[in-house]
């Protein structure tokens, strides 16, 4: 029976990425050996990981002068990697949620950190406008989507500094202008692959000035240097993400993408406003997401919330309990969701509010 | 038609393994969803990563106090977190291979190294013997088995400090006393799982002495404290990783597989004697691999190295052209290789021989 997974991450992949997959776990281009037990070096796998830089490199539009990298650790290394590979003396952060304020938290290890915004006041339920980007610090660090509050920036920003891009959750589901950034990092497991493998787009000139000595896996230049091939790189994840990629060019690209993500999202943000018994803690609709849709009951119908996901389940709607700092619902439509789920996920709170 | 996969790694897994992770790309313990899209906090993943942990510890007699780790980023990564997290004044390292090389250049960002013992005056073809490991040191790191110049350390070390070893490439392979490691770490793409996951067996009460900040990710204690789910692990990998763990356990075990470890290096060895046509760069048996058999063209056939590669190529027998700091050939017979396939390498070896 047909599931609906709307899981924040690892989550929804398209389909054709999971055959492909399967297929070559049997049998990897025609080596009749899996994908699992064959050499990086073999010139199938290359191929592969050639096809897959190559294609983001088109898809995203990157520039000459960036390089892009498959690597392992999640974003949570990038918190790690990004300043130790580029904070001389300060970092500007933005502290838009749990994710955004670990990768500050990381940066302290490195140098002085500066919260340049903050929407912490109100439980990260908006993204700070008018923001005043100081001008000596060495970067600014943003996380452009907001998985668990359900906040997004859209919009890329103009930094006066160099301009570094957690895009975790969004990357791929929009139009991007690259040149705006100097970096960007994503770990796969919503928008791209299975986990285990972490996007980085890098310009090659915003790295080699802190001065500082990077052991030889945290520095983004043997991974330059080594094609991401330094040593051994998570082979599967990296073909399946290939997939995806050649999936998103089938369809039309980033722009074609991005219309459907606004057409399904639309769809759930209205009926979350006009359903009386669901409500969206994200009060500007130009903040709220278009990856997660976070919403939680209104006031007076709290006791009600597993009674719906009791209803979701019936119906095979997966993965949609919020993250407990938020409580509620959350339901991730990220690009590979179809909007005939969503429209499953719509029914089924039309109907709550009529039943209750 | 039949291939026989003698890649040094990634490399041959069972073919339960296999099959396993084919049906769950397509459906994952019964839920309907591709393990490549499931949520790493679903109850059924947890159940896999709670599993995977308990099988590592069952089948290598793990003792108290020690953790089992599933990690990211392979044995180099290791090679920076192990003395990140264990390195207060001086370690000292066995100089055994490129590998080894590789770990000793790493630890030198963070104290003072000593390079206790070295192969390095003959090409690495053999293991220092009669070592005298100083107290003075943190702790001494070895390289039990050296994949490119195909030697091995199979006595467990007796060590005055503490012991750390890359098993990369033997672990599972034959019964260790883990009692006398304080960590043991192995890239998984050889005897265990498709490269993307590194295991790590850690003694709890070898942590947290060198005073130094370590940052979040590289630091084990997060990934104990989050019982290797700190961050999204690798999940595809670790899934496989466990269904090898299955299989090990239902064909008899570490000690098992040892024997058919010893039948095959032995078939193999007793052949490269024997023939005329090739000879083992490693002179004392004692050192020889039982993972890499490393062997060339006695001088004077050197010429004919190609041919024989393309006669391997016509049998299909995959991945045994040399590391190209040795030439000559490696056949990497991890555990999951059948000796009928060795069998068939040596009969290709017999017929070169009758046939020049």
């Amino acid at each position: 029976m047909k599931k609906h997974n709307f899981y924040a991450g690892p989550s929804i992949l398209p389909d054709f990425t999971i055959q492909k997959t399967a297929e070559a776990v049997v049998n990897f281009a025609g080596t009749s050996l899996s994908v699992l037990e064959i050499s990086h070096r073999s010139k199938e796998f290359v191929a592969v990981m050639d096809q897959a830089i190559a294609l983001v490199k088109e898809l995203l539009e990157v520039p000459e002068g960036y390089e892009v990298l498959f690597l392992q650790g999640g974003a949570s290394m990038q918190f790690c990697m990004v300043p130790f590979n580029l904070l001389k003396n300060k970092a500007g952060y933005y502290n838009t949620g749990v994710w955004a304020s670990k990768a500050l938290k990381e940066a302290k290890f490195f140098g002085e950190v500066v919260e340049v915004a903050s929407s912490k006041d109100k439980n990260y339920n908006y993204i700070p406008k008018n923001v005043s980007i100081p001008s000596d610090i060495d970067y600014l660090h943003i996380t452009t989507n907001n998985t668990i509050f359900g906040t997004q920036i859209y919009k890329d920003i103009e930094a006066p500094v160099m301009l570094v891009a957690d895009m975790s959750s969004d990357i791929f589901s929009r139009p991007i202008d690259i040149s705006k950034y100097d970096l960007i990092y994503a770990g796969a497991q919503k928008n791209l692959a299975p986990a285990g493998v972490t996007l980085v787009i890098v310009r090659k000139d915003a790295l080699g000035k802190t001065g500082r000595p990077i052991p030889t896996m945290l520095d983004y230049n043997t991974h330059i240097e080594g094609v991401s091939m330094f040593n051994t790189p998570p082979v599967l994840p990296v073909f399946a993400g290939l997939q995806t990629l050649l999936w998103l060019k089938e369809n039309g690209g980033i722009k074609a993408m991005e219309v459907k993500n606004l057409a399904k999202a639309k769809l759930l943000y209205d009926e979350i406003d006009r359903n009386k018994m669901f409500t969206c803690p994200v009060p500007d609709p130009e903040d709220r997401s278009r990856m997660n849709v976070v919403f939680v009951m209104v006031p007076g119908y709290e006791e009600l919330e597993k009674a719906f996901l009791a209803k979701a389940k019936e119906l095979n709607i997966l993965g949609i309990e919020g993250h407990r700092s938020v409580g509620g619902f959350r339901a991730s439509i990220y690009n590979a969701m179809p909007i005939e789920s969503v429209a499953v996920l719509v029914a089924a709170m039309k109907e709550f509010e009529t039943q209750n």
